[in-house]
């Protein structure tokens, strides 16, 4: 049950975005803009799995299973990658650019601090920029907040994998301004039950 | 030195913020909305002091101080109690109720899932409303996202106490939206040296 009152139809993040419009407005906006418009040189596949990696670090189930989704859709619906790259982005069949920036993912994910320069000369060398650098570094953080305050209110977060694809598939194409998605809470639980 | 080509004259998230304008509008937007603009019952002191407490946490010297300053500012130029706050929120001159969410405050700090029922509770029984227990979190949250970013690119903190206070003094007044605060870098490494 949520630590506060929370109106019950929407899951996770969304709960809390409809209880608090002031806050929601900002961190859409930023979300937005760190995984769905355009970007110099990452796609949003590869900035999705930078969000889900970050997101199970800190086993936050809502957040990975969102963030996992949208990744499946904006990578041409591959959920193998996804689970590959979640099980160990060293192994993964990724870019070893990719994995050089995961690394620093992780890192942050661990603490600002844990990030030093032989990972930010590893991952210049497998042909990173500064702005792929800042982007990692800002998504792993924004991803530290994004679950922090999904876990630390309790949210509700269903079990359901379809409805997480579902959401996932809406999100990969419309982005994070739309409309939240609202679910029939009581169906779900039944489910889940 | 700092892992990407920042401006150099500006200090910790403020090069940041001139290196990517793009993602500095949702951050700033976010920090306003969270610490500045009116609130229903925390005042502006309060929320500082939270944000100032889990930046402590986070080992975070520019966002500790920089936050550290404006609480004091918010606070009538109260620094003694700033300093008594971070020494230990237990023991320090304030309500009961601000000393259960900085607790909540530092659990979020250690991750989500450690914020219990009992933390609540005993929040509640203070007199704690749903919104500040809300906002208590999404603060908390919110800097372990500016403490990584901040660190994670390893941007330059100067130690000079003077010119935290004189920035904190500012942005109490002006709030987040403002220009941002260039510095003579020169000079502050000559002091700092």
């Amino acid at each position: 049950m949520p630590h506060i009152n929370l109106p019950s139809e929407f899951p996770g993040i969304r709960s809390l975005f409809m209880y608090r419009p002031e806050t929601a407005a900002p961190l859409n906006h930023l979300v937005q803009t760190l995984l769905h418009d355009p970007h110099p040189t990452l796609s949003a596949g590869e900035r999705e799995l930078i969000a889900t990696y970050v997101s199970r670090l800190n086993t936050c189930k809502y957040c990975s299973n969102i963030h996992g989704a949208i990744a499946k859709h904006q990578l041409g619906g591959d959920g193998e990658l996804v689970e590959l790259v979640l099980a160990d982005p060293d192994t993964a069949p990724i870019s070893t650019q990719l994995k050089a920036l995961l690394k620093i993912a992780a890192k942050v994910q661990a603490g600002g601090k844990q990030v030093n320069a032989d990972d930010i000369a590893a991952a210049r060398e497998a042909g990173a920029t500064d702005v792929e650098l800042h982007d990692t570094v800002l998504i792993a953080a924004a991803f530290c907040m994004y679950n922090r305050y999904v876990d630390g209110l309790a949210t509700w977060q269903p079990d359901d994998a379809e409805l997480y694809d579902k959401m996932g598939k809406q999100r990969a194409s419309e982005g994070y301004m739309t409309a939240p998605f609202k679910v029939n809470r009581t169906e779900q639980q039944l489910q889940n039950s």
